[in-house]
Order: structure tokens, then sequence, then C-alpha cells
């Protein structure tokens, strides 16, 4: 029998993908599920929905309360944060760095570096040269990984990959999907790992 | 030294309300918390945000996911539910006569007959004749009751407490507070019953 899976779409610009991001692996590993990781980008999405921003800036009273539920919720994961100096951040970079990760395998290390970058270190990763040194702190090769992630094939993959995400009725992040069942939201890791397992 | 108090803000018409107005008195009894009932209208809060309907009408996928959520929430905790013909309901008699209950002692079990009839039995209850049946079914005087519920001093009170809603940052339903703490979501009861306990 094969092992449950849960794919796991997330955005690197996402606040609540970050609690994700740093958690999902331990909770998957002691659920016994295996997780797919699904990089995508939040803007075309959002467009589609008729707003050209994050809606934590179009709807000021979600975004103070968004900020302060933010930072409760890390306090009560014991993760740092500190609130970034620019929201939301571009996440086209890391998306696409991301997406060679899944093939090669990094892709969870890399993920927690780059949210660790932007939501506890208010770091720009939108920047080339902010990646690139993440990827050295992985031992990985910065500039090869830049260029294969910047490679038509691997930009058109991330476009289909965020497309996708639309059609599957995916409206935010994080999101995980078990067969045709869609969880939105931080909250709902544990009763999407549950899903999986049951069914 | 005085019981820590939740105050639990809800209206009738929203979908993640029932699911708090069902389950509060129980949560709230388990962890020593008192709770404040705050019945208020969401629509004056959504206009102020540009929104001239629920959002879950407003954003497709949105409600294509909380319709699908709901349904699988009130499952895991055991809650009849039926997907309204009608949504959303009109929720003013009932935020009325519920400000009635807060003053007389009769609101919890009131919120929750109201409730299942929305969200389990699909009732129309923006009719008069609906809400008296309820109260009848509770032992209380359906018409006298309507008639307190209906006075000016009454429909004020309820505007009052909907502006205060918006004064406070509140932009959805169920929102909870424990002195200046903004909790949003039936997802987070238990963080402010939690919160009330330590403050």
């Amino acid at each position: 029998m094969s092992r449950p899976v849960v794919e796991f779409w997330f955005e690197f610009a996402s606040t609540y993908s970050y609690l994700s991001v740093m958690r999902i692996e331990r909770a998957a590993a002691a659920a016994d599920v295996d997780i797919e990781w699904k990089p995508f980008l939040l803007g075309p999405v959002f467009l589609a929905l008729g707003w050209n921003d994050s809606p934590f800036n179009i709807y000021p009273p979600k975004g103070r309360y968004m900020w302060r539920d933010l930072e409760r919720l890390a306090e009560k994961e014991g993760l740092p944060f500190r609130r970034p100096s620019r929201f939301p951040r571009n996440g086209l970079l890391a998306a696409r760095v991301a997406l060679v990760g899944v093939e090669e395998g990094w892709v969870a290390p890399f993920a927690r570096a780059v949210m660790t970058a932007n939501f506890a270190e208010d770091r720009e990763i939108g920047e080339e040269a902010v990646i690139v040194e993440i990827l050295g702190t992985l031992g990985l090769p910065g500039a090869e990984v830049i260029t294969r992630a910047q490679a038509d094939a691997n930009k058109l993959a991330l476009r289909c990959q965020t497309e996708r995400a639309a059609e599957l009725g995916l409206f935010g992040a994080p999101s995980f999907r078990v067969g045709e069942e869609l969880f939105w939201g931080n909250d709902r890791l544990e009763d999407a790992l549950a899903w999986a397992r049951r069914a």
C-alpha cells in the first residue's frame, strides 16, 4: 500500500505559509504522511479575484488583525518573527528556485531558509543575491541553481502550476489538497493530514 | 478574584458563528471562563469594507470552499448541517431578540435554536413567525419578547453594538475579545479561552 500524500501549496510572500513551511515536515513525519511541495504565486490568483495587492493591505482591519495573530501564533510555535518592513515581498525567484528544489530533493530546507529570511530577519527575498546566499548556506551551487531556475522550461512550469492552483479552486495560501479535498490555511494542516490517513 | 471573561461577537447569518454558538458554552465551562454574548450585524461592517454582500457570495472560490469546510467541520463536531437554500439570511430580528436574551439570561439556548433553524433545518429565521415559534419552544412569551426586541431603545442598542464592533476592528464573525486582544474565527475559540485564563 502506498503512503498517504498531502499536496502543500504555498507562496513565499504569504504570512501564514511561513507558519506551515516551518512545521509541515515534522507534522507530516509524525502522521506518517508524505508531502508534495507545490510552490505557486498568489498574485495571479488574487488578480482573478479582483485584488491587485494582498487582501491584508486592501482591507486594513484584516491586515492589522493578521499581524497580531501571526505574532501570537509564532510565539505559540516558538518561531522567531519580525514584521517585514515590506509586505508582500516578491516571491517569484524563490518560487522558481523552489521548483528546482522539488526536483532535486532540497525544497524543504530551502523553503524554511527563505521564509526565515522574510519573516524573521526582514531580508529582501526578491533579490537574487539573497537567494544565492541562502543556497550557499545549504551547500548548493547558487549560480548554477539560479540558471536552472531561470530557464524557460522552469519559468513555464511555475506559470502552469500557478494556473493549476486557480483551476483547482485555490484562493489563498497555504492550501492543502488530499485527492479532490481542499483545506485552506495553516489552521487546517492537521485536518489535511488526518484526511490523508483516512482516505 | 473575578473569573476570566471572553466577549463572543456573533451574527446569526454567519456560517462559522453557527459552529461557535453550538459549542462555546461547553468549551467555556470546561475552561472556567465566563462568556459575554455580543450579537451584532455583519452587514454594516462588511459595507464599511466595500462589500454589499457576504464575501462568500462575492468571491465564488471562497464560497465553494466555505460550504465544504463547514460540512466537514459540522461532521467532525457531530453537528447537524444542511446548506441553507438562502444565504445570508436576515439576522436583524434574531439579533434584537438575542439582546433581550442577554439581559434576561436566555441568550445561549435561543442562539442555539436560531442557528439550528438556519443551518440544520433551512428555516427562514428572518421571519417573525419563526422566531416566535422558537421562543415558544424555550418556554418564553413570544409576542411579549418581540415587542421588547422591537422597542426603540433595543433597536438603538443593537445599532450601537454593531458600530462598536467596527470601532474595535472586527471584520468578521465569530470574533472573540479578551481585554484588547482580538481573535477571529471559530478556529480561535480555544486560543481566546486560554488567553482569558492567562490574562
